[in-house]
């Protein structure tokens, strides 16, 4: 009884179907938990042998995202495809498109996979960010650079993550020198937004045009990588209103079916006057995301299954949040701490499964709903 | 990194090893998902190539529980073993556990899969259960039913569940006919119990003693099938606690590590005095239990999850209750309505992944939050 549909039809997924997904890390292992729960089985594509969200799927394919063949298996086997990460080559989205539903659409990963692109189509729908120029050469740098100010950042177009790719430019930088660290990849200058506080929005569409998003997430970053989300966030309602609104333009903008994460920095409220704080987007993330682990605890549905439902073309679920909450980040060695973790009443551990722990590397997370929830 | 051990020492299982599985149906699909929040592998062994358990578990064996090369293999690869039934031939466990730690201790299956053994068990801690005779030949049958008055019920003392392999002796019925219909297996007569509810403890005891029980759980039955499951129960304070009591004791005597669920009848309340409600003893499961589904979603931490916490020698998570909480079980064709349990903002969808609906199959569960969870 599998629900597959062409490419541009209606996807009439149910379950016991198999949903296929791009990428093996912790954001398919737990996309492939929540479909399990919800009675679909998981066709994971990754390159690495090792990938965590093996150990969770139905069915598993080791292969490069440039195998055709490959590609062609596993869209046989699928009713939807979607992914996990916004790095997918377009031609491999493209190559899916002819064979199964691949949903969000591609072209949202366009959108998101170049810094330039992302920022000119959000201030296409006037909403702010950063101030940026785009860089060729030396002479753009020392251009963008004098118009901008120092510091400010010197960033990859595309590819970059958790603060890879990107160069501080200070008073007294070698402009030269951190043209060349690019490696000759296209690149954006970034100017430097003062902020009260950095959050996030984690939001849904439906196949049928429905939008819920989570109450807005306050992010607290360590080395350009994401240590403690907090919800809710020290915003104002007005404030919280205006970053949900912000979501749901570009959500629609897009046509996305899927969650989607946005990134935003809350500029430090002018004292002179009583309008709510400004947002300022910085990133959107065209998947699941790391500052809506906690809704696994800590909403009716967690946004793994939101997911799940919106490309299965089902209706979204409740995004109610349960209490105040916190999400912690493992990394690296903080994943030893597991056992001493098990003993807190108060958390609850999430494990990814992977074998080996580095500096950097995203091991685990650990909730707190803030109750009283000793006993 | 693996943390086996062999049978006898200390279980010392890590965040990446391997707990083994035997069954592979609902229960075992919802260990595995435990396990792999906790960063655990799972391989599920069971004898049917479309158990649902298969398609979340990172390593599958597909063998007759008799098939001691197939258990060797299985033996190899875990950190520890454990089960999802309890009809668990006692030839399979005593395989295993020359092989790799088994939990909770096979004796905790003998002592459950024999209506007899059980019984006397209770007995012997002195907890009541309904009085019984063993039958073995069609006088005996005469007597006990003499003795207990009809009606009564004749079950076999094995592999009896959800209803099966019973017959309720009523006036009039005929003996004989009656002690054939068993087919000639050992059976006993268990006089019949009026009661006011059904309720059921589920708790775990931990490697090191640690018991931790979930509030008593109330159960509607349909067709000797567990329907519905409310938490809180409507028993007094002294009941709960008698009850809770009744689950340690029975977890105490058997020196179990693991998930127990203890079924009691309450007696209906005697207006007369003001003692607590009496409770009976109904079976002992040892291991997670339908009637525990509700932990998913209403409480701190999971049966599985506590399930996979004992068994790997972990400490116990908190038994800690969200809220009043209803579980309903889709049974059959109840399935069928997956859709429109997904457009109730209230209700937790779980699907088992089974391909085939048949009257009387456990298909899915829903779970309700009995709070204002609108939105």
């Amino acid at each position: 009884m599998p629900g597959r549909a062409t490419a541009g039809q209606a996807v009439a997924v149910r379950p016991g179907d198999m949903v296929g997904i791009l990428g093996g890390g912790q954001l398919a292992r737990m996309l492939a938990l929540a479909g399990a729960r919800l009675g679909l089985k998981s066709h994971v594509f990754a390159p690495e042998e090792d990938s965590p969200a093996f150990d969770v799927a139905a069915a598993r394919t080791v292969a490069d995202y440039g195998d055709e063949a490959a590609l062609a298996r596993f869209a046989e086997t699928v009713a939807v495809a979607t992914y996990e990460f916004e790095n997918v080559p377009a031609a491999t989205t493209a190559f899916l498109r002819e064979r199964c539903p691949v949903r969000p659409d591609p072209a949202a990963l366009a959108a998101s996979q170049d810094r330039l692109l992302e920022k000119e189509f959000i201030n296409s729908l006037g909403i702010a960010t950063a101030p940026f120029a785009p860089v060729e050469d030396p002479g753009a740098l020392a251009r963008a650079v004098a118009t901008l100010g120092r510091p400010c950042i010197l960033k990859a177009r595309r590819f970059g993550y958790d603060g890879k790719g990107q160069v501080l430019v200070r008073e007294g930088s070698d402009l030269g020198a951190a043209f060349r660290s690019m490696g000759g990849v296209p690149a954006i200058v970034e100017g430097i937004v003062t902020f009260a506080c950095e959050v996030s929005v984690i939001a849904a569409r439906g196949a049928d045009g429905a939008f819920r998003a989570y109450d807005v997430c306050e992010n607290l970053h360590d080395h350009h990588i994401l240590s403690v989300t907090q919800v809710p966030a020290r915003l104002s309602q007005e404030g919280a209103r205006a970053a949900l609104d912000i979501a749901r333009r570009i959500a629609e903008a897009l046509d996305y079916v899927g969650v989607v994460a946005v990134e935003m920095f809350v500029a430090a409220p002018d004292a002179s006057t009583a309008a709510a704080e400004a947002l300022i987007v910085n990133e959107i993330a065209p998947r699941v995301h790391n500052s809506g682990h906690w809704t696994i605890d800590g909403a009716v549905t967690s946004q793994f299954e939101q997911h799940m439902r919106a490309v299965c073309g089902w209706p979204l679920g409740s995004t109610r949040r349960l209490g105040a909450i916190e999400m912690r980040n493992l990394i690296g060695a903080d994943v030893d701490r597991w056992d001493e973790i098990l003993r807190d009443k108060s958390a609850k551990l999430h494990l990814y499964g992977k074998h080996v722990s580095r500096p950097g590397r995203k091991m685990g997370h650990v909730t707190r709903l803030r109750l009283d929830l000793t006993g």
